[in-house]
């Protein structure tokens, strides 16, 4: 039995319990590979500096699309091509490709359509540097392998795979071909975000507790896309899976204000539940014929599922996930400490005597324009430095133009990736470790440790100006 | 292996989660006493009844005082008794019910202080009909059972127990006394509340699918309270126990939204999750001197606590508590169904579709002024009636009133309380059960049955105008 079980079946005050995760923690190191020979462990990994950084693209629908236009336009890129199943995608993202690049850059875009297979002839053929992958989830853990494998860094949208062996060969591929395989999770980019990050870092809300992260999104009109689109897919998810499917949106910058698989704190075990499934059996027959092929699906995903991660240190962290039922948009989130608790959705702010201009902690949260002097003295210097711009590029906000941004000096600066492979691996794994906690009542998963013991000499993610 | 516990393994899918949760079972069914003899079920009891109701209180501090005074005022009622440790806060009480009764009614009051035991004098010698009861959490159970034994209806604070066991008890001592012993949840009685509860009956939000209930009260203050004051003695409970020990304001209206215990749905199993402690620690080295008894403790209580139940029809309910960290105040609710979803702090209504003059509900949440229309349409009856006295009357927006003249009403016509005994246990055993969730990693633990499967023959809570 390893230390790591030994400890946590001490730490566990009944024989219960203990067994109860026994499932868990067996399947995650059954799924964990030996070690590759000479592999590098990639948390602080910096690649060689890059001049230009050749891009290619699988995938342009409405995600894809976004990435590659505003790639195109920023300094030091080269678009050399793109995949899609449509020709007209590809060919719209290679026009869109063209207007913005500077310099006739981009004048020389191959674009491979058609096949399921194409994308693998077009990193043969094009040897890109950098790969982005926008496509169904399915997909995205053999397309960043193979990327990596044939020499580019992987840049992939999330969640990074769906399965926990899936995570495992990604991070065993970027470890043997030392590669990066970054998930890019762009709302650690958001402007509260890293003032939030930054304020964490600062010692603001002294040391942290506890944290709230939610996706309640109403996408149930997603399913009239049945052909083409996000639809078209992911309605089998909500379908045959019953967890948190897309968790990293608002775990990803609560996961780094906690410095978790960095250091100071890591994942260790979650508990998940479900509500009764719904909201999508209704829709599809309120909304399409008998015979509909959503209306011959079981739906099993409950409508709103709410997690709760335990961490290393024994910080909480609520999760929720809620694309079904009929709410306004919420990325509700929260990081409490000792001395202050900071929130989303709206943004406020309470410290312990209260907010310079703001109310008292006791009475009120400080909010809105209470929050002037907070921005003032927290802003965060990659936001000082892009904010504007960024707000003139767009993509919720400007939050996507500064990942995209930092990949892209990362790479020719040669810094670390400001998310590395494990944290795309770590935030990601909620996915699967929900689906078997929902399927056994709760009972708590254990995360593998995808660092294998590395995430203690991590560095926390630096504060890049 | 009883029923219950065969079905619950059968929806268990794997022995680990099951046996996780048998110590929890186990211990649920030790405490159930046998039935005794001419024992009752209480469920829709409606007992004898009263011309005129004779009200003696048990502490008269910051919310006993607050009884007494408003329950002087409410016609049928007769102050006989109020007993306190302290003579000054018997006296205090006994002058502000003779200043509130109209009628001389309240010239007799005796009051009973001093000795820890003159509370059972007063029950000996006064007979009264009713007993009021504002004591420290231990003391709730054994002063209500020997209220119940002495010929009174005993009416608790919140929580009504502290361990299953007590809760056993008290089931057991109504049963066998024939005497209602009704926890006194006074946020059931909320404008907003009553509201929603009543939006809930008449469909608008479809099927009930989730709820969220939290008690958010930074309330360290309190540990200056080193003699007398809720301080005194609460202190020692975050010191000493780690879960969720206060849930039952948040709790008590979802419960009824959902009417679990009531025919339609129960209370499943609990899984409970603890921040680390650190505040109230904090608090006493920063407010005390090293040799005072509160930097004598070794504070275990997590300083924010987030369970989960599952309920019989698998739907989830949220529950925190944080009376710790600086943040402003907040009970949190939100109930949850196909057709929309209605919450509180602040109060936001959802419907599919739209509200009345409202925004459509992807956009945003109707909340203030928009709302007009919902209370006009959905105001509860009782609110209608009692409402503008109640404002009138005071006590946290008016809902103690509206609860303690309920109370008597209930008494006088003849009418089944609005919380029966069993919902006083379920929504108390969310104390100790968490606890022991708590110690275990966050493995599930079963929720008892106090009604021995009669909850499935309660009728739903009346909506009485």
């Amino acid at each position: 039995m390893n230390s790591s079980r030994r400890d946590f079946l001490r730490k566990t005050s009944i024989a219960g319990a203990g067994l109860a995760i026994v499932p868990a923690l067996s399947k995650a190191k059954s799924k964990e590979p030996a070690k590759a020979h000479g592999a590098k462990y990639m948390g602080d990994f910096i690649a060689p500096k890059l001049e230009t950084v050749k891009c290619a693209f699988i995938g342009v629908g409405a995600r894809g699309a976004g990435h590659a236009r505003q790639l195109a336009a920023i300094e030091g890129t080269e678009v050399v091509a793109i995949c899609d199943l449509y020709q007209d995608l590809a060919d719209r993202s290679a026009k869109s490709c063209k207007e913005n690049g500077k310099e006739q850059r981009h004048n020389n875009i191959k674009t491979y359509t058609g096949g399921k297979n194409e994308w693998k002839k077009m990193l043969k053929e094009t040897k890109p540097d950098a790969v982005f992958i926008s496509t169904p989830w399915k997909l995205h853990a053999p397309m960043a392998i193979e990327a990596m494998k044939q020499g580019a860094h992987a840049f992939v949208e999330v969640p990074l795979a769906v399965t926990l062996q899936e995570m495992w060969d990604i991070v065993d591929a970027s470890e043997k071909t030392g590669k990066h395989c970054m998930m890019m999770e762009n709302v650690n980019y958001g402007r509260d975000e890293l003032l939030y990050l930054n304020m964490c870092r600062q010692g603001v809300i002294g040391e942290l507790l506890h944290g709230e992260a939610a996706y309640i999104h109403e996408l149930r009109g997603q399913m009239n896309q049945v052909e083409r689109g996000t639809g078209s897919w992911r309605t089998y998810h909500y379908a045959n899976r019953n967890g948190n499917l897309y968790p990293t949106h608002g775990l990803g910058p609560v996961a780094q204000y906690m410095n978790l698989g960095r250091g100071e704190d890591n994942f260790k075990f979650l508990n998940s539940f479900s509500s009764p499934a719904k909201g999508r059996s209704l829709f599809a027959a309120k909304n399409f014929d008998s015979n509909h092929k959503w209306n011959k699906l079981d739906y099993k995903g409950g409508d709103i599922n709410t997690s709760i991660i335990k961490t290393t240190l024994g910080r909480t962290i609520m999760i929720q996930w809620d694309e079904t039922s009929p709410r306004p948009y919420s990325r509700h989130n929260l990081i409490q400490g000792t001395k202050g608790t900071l929130t989303g959705f709206p943004t406020r702010v309470a410290l312990e005597g209260g907010v310079e201009g703001g109310p008292e902690h006791h009475h009120s949260w400080a909010q809105g324009e209470q929050l002037a002097a907070i921005y003032e003295k927290y802003e965060h210097p990659l936001y000082t430095r892009l904010g504007e711009l960024a707000k003139k590029m767009g993509g919720h906000g400007g939050m996507d133009f500064i990942m995209r941004y930092r990949i892209i000096e990362c790479l020719r600066k040669g810094q670390p990736m400001d998310q590395n492979i494990y944290e795309g691996c770590f935030w990601s794994a909620v996915g699967p470790l929900s689906e078997t906690s929902v399927a056994q009542n709760g009972a708590p998963q254990e995360f593998p440790d995808f660092t294998r013991g590395k995430w203690k000499n991590t560095k926390a993610l630096a504060i890049v100006g």
